[in-house]
């Protein structure tokens, strides 16, 4: 037994949402290298250290709080999306200090915590634990920039201060991250527990259609090269094109859209938006790839318009690992027995990336609503204490 | 005769297009109220005075330079688009200076210059002479907002320190615009000059769809309130319905998008766009708008989306007067005989309010490429001075 302390972890729960409290409902506005995400990274810091743990920086801003030499890693991220909610990540991170902090005072095991850095994408995917992993190399990073032009190298040079050096994954037995489902399942079955038993694979690109720019009122319409009406005949044709391909699981969104110059009266003569897909069957996440490339050099051939790709970020499907799996399965049936079941993440995590270099898994607890990424993201304290208990309990297990 | 000099002439166009100047080609960034516009304006105040000509300034920054208590009043406006290009507006103020200056020369007939303020429709449509006009009380425009949230009542605050009262429409008994066609018909029938026989009527609306904002993950297809796809649908529907109502001259325009938050890994949760279309005719454009109403509400109930439309902002078809209009065509045929043509304006100008105040007329010379509202916008310089020379015969005909 770990002896966990709820009220003291909901303490620091509601205490990490006031960096960068949106001021309506719970939503915190904290994306990664933003001053409020910085101040979060640095009180974690030093709630860490309060707990006998060792903080540590890494290049990018991922932190960690050592227990040891050799440990079992617990956490997630603090930053958030650009209007997010007050747990996606921070449940994960909190739930990991809380573990790591009771298991210290207990005498063992040794447990660890982590906040990884930009696990939201504002650079592409999981940029922290993506770096920490080695598939994107630093200097392939720093070249990445986001919506607003700011390249990663630039935005992580604001925490250059507190940088040490990388943390090696040798020291880590194996990682264990806790998560709202974001998703509606477990609320719609009533169910309190999600053992994760694979995470779904994404992709996700810019793409860009070049026309020609022009008045709205003089330019007939036969004559036009309409970037915003290339988009759109791309994203009606993709739809009817992934029928047939698709589950009920796989899903794909155009969720940025900027048109140049914008105007009401030009007709838009560039339209740069994102192209992101998920399922957990990379074959799958592939042929769906090649319908989009097609399709879009078909519209941009049909209509006159130029077409260009950017970089593809992602990351293929994974299964967790079976033993820690079955720790979390024990725990959430001595926790909530016949209250919980084993399903698939519908999102990314760090967990992904950590899976290429030990052993992980992944638990949920209900979002309510299934609403997520938004400042409304709620879950009900009763069921967050449930999740830090199966947590507790499973790290004992190993 | 009015003995226009083209040389001077085209030395005041080539010095406006440095205020703003994008240094991509000929371009100009100059919107309303700008700095760049600003100076602009100064600068046009000063010429005018040069000239002999009184500068005024209206409380909205229109700027006039008055030859008289009675006199013929020629101009255009002298605000870009964002992304503009250096004739459209400069090509009528610029045209309207030279003529007024080599008649005050000559001594009469007397003829006054005007710049009309925001006629890009920063804050609408034709703000500066909508509001001069008449049409709309200077309260409710204050209270207009551009695409950044900036209102009308804050951007003229920019220019109060030169703003004098209105003037007197009594003081013109006529107005003659010179533009470039910001189309291609001239151009492709090889011809010089445009004499404008009517202005088509334009409809302008912003248009919200709001949905649910939600992972991009873990929410299914069939569970999403996807914004941006209702805008898409709205798109799709009303090019379908349009169909057996509008002519070959009908246009319609989604100029503008802006997505909330516009992040790849969030299903949108809103969608703000802007919806435009123009046409010869008042009541098809009437008809045009009852299927525009009712197709956003019909997607918004097939989607369970939000929906509201912002202040419709318009005006009607009107035709050019028939006396000033014979003025343009017999002096066309003066300086380029069998090269001109009587054609309706696509686009809308300020002539359109005007012509509730005097009569009218509007003149036209090549754009090449028919391209315009875009930094490539160009026409030949034997072009615009065979426009300068129609529009001095014309003056003196009257």
């Amino acid at each position: 037994m770990i002896p966990v302390q709820p009220d003291r972890f909901l303490a620091d729960l509601h205490a990490l949402r006031q960096f960068g409290a949106s001021g309506i409902g719970k939503g915190v506005i904290r994306p990664a290298y933003s001053d409020a995400d910085i101040e979060a990274r640095k009180w974690l810091a030093g709630r860490m250290a309060e707990a006998g743990l060792k903080p540590r920086f890494d290049p990018v801003g991922n932190l960690f709080g050592l227990a040891g030499d050799r440990s079992l890693l617990m956490g997630s991220h603090s930053d958030s999306q650009p209007e997010g909610g007050w747990l996606d990540g921070a449940l994960g991170v909190i739930c990991g200090l809380e573990v790591a902090r009771a298991a210290k005072e207990a005498g063992g095991p040794p447990v660890s915590v982590v906040s990884f850095q930009d696990e939201e994408g504002r650079w592409g995917v999981t940029t922290g634990s993506t770096v920490w992993r080695g598939k994107l190399s630093l200097e392939d990073a720093d070249r990445l920039t986001d919506h607003g032009g700011l390249s990663f190298g630039d935005a992580r040079a604001r925490m250059a201060d507190l940088a040490g050096d990388w943390v090696s994954p040798e020291m880590f037995t194996g990682f264990m991250e806790a998560h709202i489902e974001q998703g509606p399942w477990l609320e719609q079955s009533g169910e309190t527990i999600g053992v994760v038993n694979a995470i779904v694979g994404i992709r996700d690109m810019r793409i860009t259609f070049t026309g020609q720019q022009n008045h709205a009122g003089t330019t007939p319409m036969h004559l036009r090269r309409d970037a915003f009406q290339g988009l759109a005949a791309f994203n009606a044709k993709i739809a009817e094109r992934f029928k047939g391909l698709v589950t009920d699981a796989t899903v794909w969104t155009i969720g940025h859209v900027a048109l140049t110059p914008s105007a009401s009266s030009i007709v838009p003569g560039k339209a740069v938006f994102s192209m992101q897909w998920r399922d957990g069957d990379a074959a799958r996440l592939d042929r769906m790839e090649r319908i989009i490339r097609d399709t879009a050099a078909e519209v941009a051939d049909e209509r006159g318009l130029g077409l260009s790709f950017g970089e593809m970020l992602g990351l293929d499907p994974v299964d967790m690992d079976a033993r820690l799996q079955d720790a979390l399965a024990e725990a959430a049936e001595e926790v909530a027995p016949g209250k919980w079941r084993r399903m698939p993440s519908g999102a990314l995590h760090d967990a992904t990336n950590l899976s290429h270099l030990m052993p992980v898994s992944m638990m949920f607890v209900p979002s309510i609503g299934g609403i997520s990424h938004d400042f409304t993201e709620d879950t009900d304290e009763a069921d967050l204490v449930a999740g830090l208990n199966v947590l507790a309990r499973a790290a004992a297990k190993l």
